[in-house]
Parts: C-alpha cells; structure tokens; sequence
C-alpha cells in the first residue's frame, strides 16, 4: 500500500493541534501526540498516528475524558495506588511512570497500579523511560477482550501486553514489548489486507477451533460472533498455549486486580473503558553497581547474537533491536500509509486544525 | 512403567535422613526433604524425589556445599542481595523467601536475588509461601543452558522457570508456575520413552531445525553435539518465538545478572553451577483491601472457568488447579515410579540410611 513521508516535528504539531482543538491542554495534547509519534518511528504502525482517529472518536463520544491527569488515591516509599480518571491512556501512563521514577530515586524501587485509563498506546514507551535515569523499567496494561483462555471458545481477557527495558553500557538497551497472545489483532488486519492465510498459532473460528482466514476472525470479533485471538503458545497445552494464557492473566491481575478496576470481560464494558496498567521502576543500584550491570548487559547480549545461527539465518535478534535501528531511520521523517495520512486531514479539517501536515516525500 | 505408594511423612523422614547421612544438618536436610516431596504430592515428578540422586553426586563431588547458607551481602527495606554461597537451592530458596516475606511485612513489599546458589525444584514452591501470608509471591531460577534464542542453532540459556502465586477467598489460588521454554527436558524424556513422538514446537536438532524426535535431541544434548530446547512459541517468529526467548533473559537478567551471578552459558560452568534466583513479596493492601482483591481473584476465576468452552473440551483450566488436585490427592500417599524407589533404596544402603522406606502400595 502506497505511504508518504511527512516529518518528525510536523507530525508531532500537527498530531497535538489536533487534540487541542479538540479541547486538550497542550501539555496533554504533546504528551499524547509522542507517544504516537514514538510508535511509528519504531516500526509500530498499528500503535502510532493510524490510532488517531479512535482517540479522537472517543474523546468526542465522552469515553475519554482528556483533561483529566492521575490522581494518587493511595501512596508508601515504593507505592501508588491510581485513579486514571478516564484521562488519555498515554496522559496517564506517562505522569504516572514520572512518579514512579522520582520515587524509585528515594526508595530504590516504585511500583504503580492504575485503574480507570484508556488505552495507552505501546508498552515500551513507559518502561523505556527508566532507562535514562539508568533504571530497570516495567510497563503492562490490560486491554479490550480478544482472547480466550486455552480450552475455551470465546474471548474472556485482552491481549494484556508486558514490557520490560533494561539499560546496557554499548548495546542498545533490551526492550522486551510483547503481547501475551502470538499475535495482536493488527497483526491479522496486515493478512487480509495482503490476501495472505494465518497461521494456525494465531486465532480461531467462531467454535474455537484453529483457522487460517484472518477475514474470519475479524468479523467474527465485530459481529462479536464467538471465537478470538489465541494465548501465546496457540491453542494447545502441549504447545504451551497454558503460558501464554497465564501470563495474561498476571498482567489482568496486577493492573485490574491490584488496582481494583476492570478486569477479564469488565475493560471496556461500561461508558469509561477502564483500562488498567502496571508501571514500575528499580535502581539496579540496591544490588549490584550500575557499571556491573551494564557492562554484563553488554557481554550477555554479545554472547546471544554470537551464538551460532540455524540454516537460513545470518542473526540472532535482541529484544528492541528492530525498533532500534527503526527509531535511527526515522529521526527525522517517517512514512505513514497514505490512506492514514488522509484520514488525518480529514480529521483535521473537521477539528479547525491550524497546523498543515506536508508530505515530504 | 510400575508405580509404588508410598507415605508422605516416611517419604520426607526417608528423603531428610539420606542428607543427614551425607553431612547436612537436620534443619537443612528437612527443608530440601520437604521442597523434593511437595513436587511429587504436586503431580511433577520429573522434579520430585527421582531428583535425590542427582542432589547426591553433587554433594558428594563437591558442587552444592549443603551446610552454607544464604548469606545477605546488602540490604535496603525492600531488597536483599544474596549469596547462596553453593549450598542447597532448596535451602537457600527457602530461607531467602522467608526472610523476603519477612521484610514485606515491614516494608509493604520485598524483593531478593541471589546469586551461587543450586537448583532449587519447582519454582513455585516459593512463590507459594507468599500464599498463607496473603501476599503475592513471585519466585524466578535460571537454570543449565539447554535453550536457544530464536533462529539459533545451539543452546544458550536455561528454561528460566517464573512462577507467581495469588491469593483467594474460596477458589484454589492462582499459581502460575511455567518454564519459558515450550517443555522443560523433562517432558522429552518422558516421550521418549513412551516411544512417542514430540511436537516441532518443542526441540531441534543439532542443525537447529525443528525435529520430532526426543531421542536425537537428548542424545544430542548430552553429548554437546548442538539443537536444543525451544522457547515458548517454538521456532518461528511468526509463532512468536521471540517472546519466550525474552521471557527466558528477563529471567536471567533478575536472578543471574541483577545479582552478579552466571547467566546465560556461564550457569552449569565452574565447579559450583551458580545457579541464580529471584523472589518477591508484594502486599496486596499497600493497594486496595485484602477482601478486595480476593473477592475479585474469585470473581476473575469464575469467569475465565465459567467461559464458553471449544468443542471436545468441557473445562478450563486456573493455574495451579491440577496441581492442587493432586496435592489434595496425595495427602496421605504418593506413588513414584519402581525403578527410582529401587534406586533410593540404594543410595540410602550406601549412605547408611536409618528410615526405612516402605512400599504401601
């Protein structure tokens, strides 16, 4: 599909103007519109501008109340229990991860749980923020019912991604970003629009059973018809579905439970989505020094891409490589599917948008 | 293969003085007694008293120094470095959650790494002691490289278990005990056995190429010749491959890099494997109330239990669930396989045992 190029800081501007004509104070409109931004230059499409337009929807609609930050409802040295307020899902995952950083420099560590937010954009841009204060960062958050646990038929929890960046010395800093199902639903949108089957790992028919047709699927979650997405690990124990199935369960627990919100079938059931996350922070430093931290980050991740390689394969990659070396592509400008960037002056135009998004290229 | 019952208290009492015959001190000897005897009532031998041999020959040449323990080489509110300074994982597991449980107490939370320590036996064993207190406990290992990264060839680090265990009101406690690769070696023993064949998403050959069959793995494995374990998600990143990789380095970045242990192919290297854990306790109500978060554990439970299930299956499955059915089984008695209560009645003949160990049937 065709894309254009437009550039960083327009997007950006342009991205904001666009939620403070909608009513967002600008501290707001620019937070949101980074973490945006963010996605698509680390090659993460499906979570970038291309969202716009359901954020947009939903502040319109009184989903999201956009001008409303966290407020602590409950707080210790290495604590804070959060209400989202139903503010933007990047508002709130940003000032909070901000706290917890600030509170992690005293105590050592800080964990948060947050309930009533929206959804947040990509996981790795909140524990991707401890890594300049040389911190390990810890982001997850549940999501709207997709997928469903090992056995079952119908979609009972969300996708529930978990990340974790941990900072190196030499090496780009690990980034682990990973949906708890093999694939997110975007993932299946990228198939059909290629023409191209799934593979059996991914999704299942309206009985649950394993399919390749991801048109199938899709209008099955529309029409709310029955089957989903599967736990990583597929549908089968003996392939480990049970793991994948788990670790989503975790992650519902820690944001959900933890924070007293929505969980399982209750996210995105009532007016308020009530998307819930789970932000932490630890200084390595009440371990061990940050130089042998570092230095053994660096000899860990030399000793995996120099492992030997299977037939076919020239490297072995390490988590947040890929969004790496996308992010270093993209410093400047990056490209958008030209349907999206039309869409964009559309919502613009009906916003009274001042800033102009040039194509570039 | 034949089975024999035999009784828990004898089983322990048997287990604890077989250690004692070998040097190790009661309180020592008890406790890995208890860790090795709670795998088999749990239904996972593979980590049960068959292991006792294994423990044995390390004692005996050297590799665990089972009188040594935990040593606490720094130390805030909320953190613990430790060395296990070779001794008994059991040992050093055990005292360290302990005293991890101890400080959350205090500090609403604690969490410990540690390093030089051996294999500990099923992860959730500690996460679990969190349960009586009514806190969350979280226990991660890593483990003898027997893994590879996604599009490697040849093994690099352990199957990492994690394991998390949450409190409930009235339904069975959520434990989430998983190796982060698809199977641990366990299970490719037991097919091979069986004369069966294995999944492609569970190990490869020494070319690194998906394989089916168990035989050539293990003896591949033993004999260093290449292939390996695959992590969760099998060999593909389209099955999602990479995130049982990163799983598996997340574990070994909290256990063998945070405490400045091995990690990665230096575990299982020297004469002392310096194998390495990490633990946690999290105090519910440092967040929201304990009735709370045990209302809505049951509540969550009930729902995933209570989903639409595929056709041919007509139950789904809590985490910990059929381990506890087994453990509730298996109260009074447990049966292990003949051929490994042979080899017990050997090694307690050659260490002098006193306890006789009796068959009930």
């Amino acid at each position: 599909m065709e894309r254009v190029f437009v550039d960083i800081n327009n997007l950006k501007e342009f991205t904001s103007d666009v939620f403070q004509k909608l009513g967002v104070k600008k501290e707001f409109a620019d937070i949101t519109a980074d973490v945006l931004v963010s996605a698509d230059r680390r090659g993460i499409g499906s979570h970038g501008v291309q969202r716009l337009k359901r954020y947009v929807n939903d502040i319109k609609n009184g989903r999201i109340l956009p001008n409303n930050g966290p407020q602590i409802l409950k707080e210790t040295p290495v604590s804070l229990l959060v209400d989202g307020q139903a503010g933007l899902g990047q508002v709130i995952g940003y000032l909070t991860m901000e706290k917890v950083i600030e509170k992690a420099k005293k105590s050592g560590m800080c964990f948060a749980t947050v309930k009533n937010s929206n959804h947040y954009g990509i996981a790795a841009y909140y524990s991707m923020m401890a890594i300049p204060h040389n911190f390990i960062g810890i982001s997850l958050t549940n999501a709207a019912p997709l997928v469903m646990p090992t056995f079952g038929k119908d979609m009972v929890f969300g996708t529930n991604p978990l990340s974790i960046a941990v900072p190196t010395e030499n090496e780009t800093p690990f980034v682990l970003d990973m949906a708890t199902s093999t694939v997110p639903r975007g993932k299946l949108e990228v198939y059909r629009r290629m023409g191209k089957k799934i593979p059996k790992t991914w999704a299942t028919d309206e009985h649950g059973n394993p399919t390749d047709d991801p048109d199938r699927v899709l209008k099955n979650l529309l029409e709310r018809k029955g089957g989903g997405l599967l736990p990583l690990g597929g549908a089968e124990e003996e392939d480990g579905s049970h793991k994948g199935y788990g670790l989503a369960v975790v992650v519902d627990i820690l944001s959900g439970i933890l924070s007293g919100g929505a969980y399982g079938l209750y996210v995105y059931k009532e007016k308020h989505p009530n998307v819930c996350h789970f932000f932490g922070a630890i200084n390595p430093e009440i371990f061990i020094p940050l130089e042998e931290l570092k230095k053994n980050m660096d000899d860990y991740i030399r000793m995996l891409k120099n492992a030997p390689k299977r037939a076919g394969k020239d490297r072995i990659y390490i988590h947040g490589e890929k969004e790496y070396e996308k992010e270093q592509e993209h410093k400047e400008k990056v490209s958008v599917l030209k349907v999206v960037y039309e869409e964009m002056l559309n919502i613009a135009k009906e916003a009274g948008c001042e800033v102009e998004l040039k194509v570039i290229g």
